[in-house]
């Protein structure tokens, strides 16, 4: 059981300036004992007031240096105050808050929502087990309006889709990678100096003044998961999700009109899915 | 990879009376081969198009007797016809449109939406494995505003949350359960036959006249799950989320007021969530 | 300016019977003068957060006879006073909760939430102005499977829909009716001894055996608001939206099968909608 | 009548380089007559299918200049095709998408999605009245985490706000003008060289080493319509609305800590809301 949504934002001021961080947390942990489910004695039963009370108080005391560590924060903390818990689990997601900028000055104290990709963390841990971190990044909305198709897929009398050398690939991306056991890491420089956003975007996108053909969701999915892992030495393990909008170029000849893909709809439902799961040395795929 | 949310309606008529389902249909697959991912060989990929049309082929001609055999019907499709898939998952979700009546007569081609609970169904199969059916409601938003306390739990420094014998108890529930290898049930006749849903609603609320008190979420959860595992005989293990929304009494005092319970104020985030699964004999939580 | 979405149940008892109304109130007022907009002079403005106490104390001194007489209590009370408002609206809306029922039997304090149309309610008044009541009904669902075509339209070079005599018609409903000046009504009364809302259902499906042939969205929402105004004869003037969505027959026969309006699927973007607003003597379209 | 959420995307291409406008389109029309309302006589009625195909085909053959020119173009050619539309409204929006730029390089092909503010415009046009041009912004989030108060305010026994002379201040922007009788404006002209969108941040948010005192929701309002006004000729009037989200400093002293405006917890609802509608010369408040 657990407090789901717990958001609130840290203020931290250096002089006249001010830094934000506006988080949502979820924990989640798991008793060593059943005996409020089975016998009705609440007498080791940690209430999720008092959880959202200790995240509360952890971001009072110790700020959030970076989302990881907060998480990680929050973890320790249930392990080694309560013998009771066996496991505990804490998501941690930002609030997209950018520094105001006036003909490129940086505002004091103003801040503006910038929802281009979320950011988000987890921690988990079990009595006696590693500390396990995972980062990640979801609702990052990408597209390409070429140097995309689909061709030499497999057909049978259910087919209906046509091959295509040249189409909008367009799609919601979700990146989860694994830390493997955390090593006192410093987080955010990992994500800044590996610029693990630009190496999804860069995989995706390809060369700025060409790009780069896909002949797949599939392919694009692994050539983001190998380039993080080959430029981020911490990441174990990356999960992709990429969630695909199709746009389909409409007929027009019944209107008068060629549409040489000049005009074209997004299909929202149904949208497929390509989920992979790629490590270092073994090979998933979910 | 998959295709999610295929939307149709699927129209059945008798002389002048129609039957309709709106559903839902989520359909992932897994194949033994990665070489569309790894070298760019779509060859063996089925396009999430035809994953749509099989869909849609399969309700034309099976129609959907119940949400659970149009899963299974899904899977075997695809493990049938193609022998490169390794895995199949079909989840099922109903719109829940109920027959309009008027005075009493129902109308033979009139629907209404009623949303209080979705039902849905997941079917799952691996080559060379056991055909796997669950079935859940989900959506399903309950009160109760007496007969629930939460007294007696563990308390240290960070305890703010004062005991309570009587409060407001409301929450959303999800519930879904294994029938364990299928055996060609009639699911619907099992949800029918046993009530499933009027079980959750009288462990959740006791009895009309005086209803049952609660000491805790995980009671009610745990009464939820042994009422459909003793009455349902076909149901394995049983899987409840139950996402409290807690309604604080507002202190008027310094509007000069007393507020005996009578002005409550819904609390939605943060909220706690309470999830256990219980199966026969051995005994999970999660 | 105002507060919105102000959230609360409020619970009466008759002895171990408990009733419940959960709703959500928008408050809107306009001042006489602008002096805190043009000179940071704050001293008429009243704060959203006492316009929040207001309203939860007229909530626990007058509990909520009806929607309609709660927005009432609420505009009378900003009017008597505060002398610097020249304006105030009060929008109610209903959470539908339901008594639960075991067998038959009503449980005395358990309720489930049965989204099947959200009753609302609208009152304003300006100083020496008077106190108009709306009320209506929104989010109503509803769906015919046959007896619904569109024929006989105006045609150019732009028109690519086919005439279709046997169509599936869906849509959302939104009806919103004013009391005209009010006179003390018991709103639930007219409500329930009317039966607004079969009448909407009624004028939507036609009788039960056979229905009601609709040529177009516009001929049914006028049904609707005629059966309402010759049935109800407080109401005055009545607006009702119908935002369709269409149902689209798809084409089989690539697939090698002949679809009989058997499997359609739902076209959600872009959907139709039909707005009238009919009064009575006089005629309004918008 | 009309259809609602047309969305399509427009892609441009010169040479290599691709330029793209996704937008939602929607359009409503009024006939002169009511025979297919109070007849059953459809023959006037223009279908929502080929409203549609209208937009579709307007898309193609013009591109999408600019937003407003398009809901112009789109006024336009309903008013001059059929003589039995009596009045035409399109609203425009923009999916904000944005080039994605590697190393400081512009990508010839790929675009990332940044919902940092949403661009929209309204055209409408009465048979024989003159043409009317409106355009905004909307779900542009701000914060500024001090410069902000509220006092002096009006008090009775309802209030329980204590007096802030430093507040967080925090909400979400919608701003929207007319341009009057249109002039065949260069609209992205007159938004890029105006700076529109760096006006309303600037007058939120004051100098970038400062700030700028707020001493209400209002006065806010109010700056941004003064300074839009003076910047921008062209603009007639102009309406703003402000949907705050309170920040509330947690007081954490029974968790023996003193919170100095460093923990605290956004109220979602309910949420104040102020709107002003501010021209040249006279002046109305809404």
């Amino acid at each position: 059981y657990g407090k789901n949504t717990i958001k609130f934002l840290r203020l931290h001021r250096e002089g006249k300036k001010h830094f934000v961080k506006e988080v949502e947390v979820c924990t989640h942990i798991r008793l060593t004992s059943a005996q409020e489910y089975l016998e009705e004695n609440n007498s080791l039963v940690i209430p999720t007031d008092t959880i959202k009370n200790i995240v509360l108080v952890l971001a009072q005391k110790n700020g959030i240096p970076t989302l990881e560590q907060f998480a990680i924060d929050i973890c320790k903390h249930f392990m080694t105050t309560f013998y009771q818990v066996a496991y505990v689990k804490a998501y941690v997601q930002e609030v997209p808050w950018q520094r105001l900028h006036e003909n490129g000055v940086p505002h004091i104290h103003s801040f503006i929502c910038v929802p281009d990709g979320i950011r988000f963390c987890e921690a988990e841990l079990c009595r006696n087990g590693p500390l396990l971190v995972f980062a990640g990044i979801k609702d990052l909305k990408l597209m390409k309006t070429t140097q995309s198709g689909f061709e030499g897929f497999y057909k049978n009398e259910h087919t209906t889709l046509p091959e295509r050398s040249d189409r909008v690939l367009c799609g919601e991306l979700f990146c989860k990678w694994s830390y493997g056991e955390c090593r006192n890491f410093d987080f955010d420089c990992i994500w800044y100096t590996n610029k693990i956003r630009e190496c999804i975007l860069e995989a995706f996108s390809g060369p700025p003044d060409s790009g780069e053909y896909s002949p797949s969701y599939q392919k694009t999915v692994n050539r983001i998961q190998m380039l993080i892992l080959s430029n981020v030495s911490q990441v174990q393990v990356i999960e992709v999700i990429l969630n695909n909008i199709y746009f389909e170029v409409i007929d027009m000849k019944n209107l008068g009109l060629t549409n040489d893909k000049e005009v074209l709809i997004p299909v929202e439902t149904p949208y497929g899915s390509c989920t992979c799961t790629l490590g270092r040395k073994k090979f998933l795929e979910a």
